[in-house]
């Protein structure tokens, strides 16, 4: 395993850590801010979501550059299927090229998906798994030409219904093995797969397949499974497995921190929260 | 499958789903006249709680029985292990070893188990799950001597922090495997597995050691992942392929209907929702 305790280059902001998704609460910081920030303290990389970027994608993919950094990913295509995607398949494929097309001006080289939960009209998931894969297999050639790479990213069950009817690493691998795309894999999130007993397993099958590793915590407590993930360190979720098996796979990418803490740390100032994230990064994760 | 359409005997009432365990705010119907009710529309068993029991249990049991029902469970022994077990492993013992006592009183064919979390000053699930099969190795024998069968329940996991370790049937089996009692088996709860691809083929791994079926619906949208369950019928679980699944692989027992609600069911009246549950037993099942 990679050792962190003195190198905080592997480490990747994901925005939405400091609150930026909480409509008027949000830290507000400019995107040139949070990449001063991270680039003063040795962050190797940013992780931007959609709504930052607007038409500024080429703009903003450079200042992170020059700052000596780089935009390690993108949030996120839109949800392809379920109650909460955009209505009707053109409507989607539209949106999910527009995502791609971002992604490559931003020069990010991974797209994360966050599939949707099940199709309305249908019960259980297998129906709306198919479609995933349907429109997932149309959208990847897209993205290839463009350099960018897509991870499925499966979310914990708990958002099975309206957010993502793709729940485990082995449904999202089934996926990939069922389209065969070479720059299709996974992103793989603490708070979603902690609890997995047969991850090892996913992961050694996954291979180089791994595009994404995003950090956080599983608070044992937790109530709100929207906005109350824990920083590393605070939870019950084992960092040091985890990541021992995405690198037992061969993965050497960035680690994404994302957290999403509505009454934690998105009440706390962001500069201090980074120093936060560093700290438990050189020592936990 | 069996036909549900004209014959609500195989039906069983959790009582949970009444509201008795929301403190103050419960239904404050006794077993008494809950027995009757679902006597009178048919039910063919009821699923009681501890907490209702007290000293009873014979006395509860025989007046089932009585009615022409049958206690077709008890729910059920502590947290074996995590934040919220009894203190320390002779109080879990102590304490399970009295559930087990409480089941052979009231003539419940089983008891389930709700494994606990995750053991303070461990991470990840892997050795708190070697803990829990320890205790229910022990625990196996007394109950077996008492004629009583032990299910292990996996949970949901967005439970996995505090309330289960044991998040799918895979690994419920893979418990059961270790230990080999004729009297563990697992109970499934659509609430908890509805979203699992895996869940066919554990299902006709598991045979005649399901020992219990749980009716309710995952709300597509639920915020609440304590006391939001949906009635059958108004959510997103494919309750008929669930069902197919257990009954092909031989379970013929009881389907039990357990819902926690407190918005919705819990507010209305329990001989109204008792209808409703035959409606929907009758339709959607």
């Amino acid at each position: 395993m990679r050792d962190f305790s003195a190198d905080p280059s592997p480490l990747a902001l994901n925005t939405a850590t400091l609150g930026h998704n909480m409509d008027g609460r949000g830290a507000g910081w400019s995107p040139e801010r949070l990449i001063d920030a991270c680039a003063a303290r040795g962050f190797g990389g940013i992780v931007f979501w959609r709504r930052e970027i607007g038409g500024r994608a080429v703009e903003i993919g450079n200042r992170v550059r020059d700052a000596g950094m780089a935009v390690t990913g993108l949030c996120r295509a839109p949800f392809l299927v379920g109650p909460m995607a955009p209505k009707g398949r053109s409507a989607v494929m539209g949106d999910f090229c527009a995502a791609i097309d971002m992604a490559a001006g931003l020069g990010a080289p991974v797209l994360t998906i966050v599939v949707g939960g099940v199709e309305p009209g249908t019960r259980g998931v297998v129906e709306s798994l198919k479609r995933v894969t349907d429109r997932v297999a149309e959208a990847a050639p897209y993205a290839a030409a463009r350099g960018v790479k897509l991870a499925l990213e499966p979310l914990n069950p708990v958002y099975g219904g309206d957010r993502s009817c793709l729940t485990t690493t082995r449904d999202a691998l089934d996926i990939c093995d069922a389209i065969g795309a070479p720059n299709l894999g996974v992103a793989i999130d603490v708070y979603h797969v902690w609890w997995d007993t047969d991850l090892p397993r996913q992961l050694a099958r996954a291979g180089t397949r791994i595009f994404g590793f995003h950090l956080c915590d599983w608070l044992a407590d937790t109530t709100d499974f929207l906005l109350d993930r824990g920083m590393m360190g605070d939870g019950v979720a084992d960092l040091r497995a985890l990541r021992a098996g995405v690198e037992g796979a061969g993965y050497r990418g960035a680690c994404e921190v994302e957290i999403f803490s509505a009454k934690t740390w998105w009440t706390r100032e962001p500069a201090e929260v980074l120093d936060v994230i560093l700290q438990r990064f050189a020592t936990v994760c």
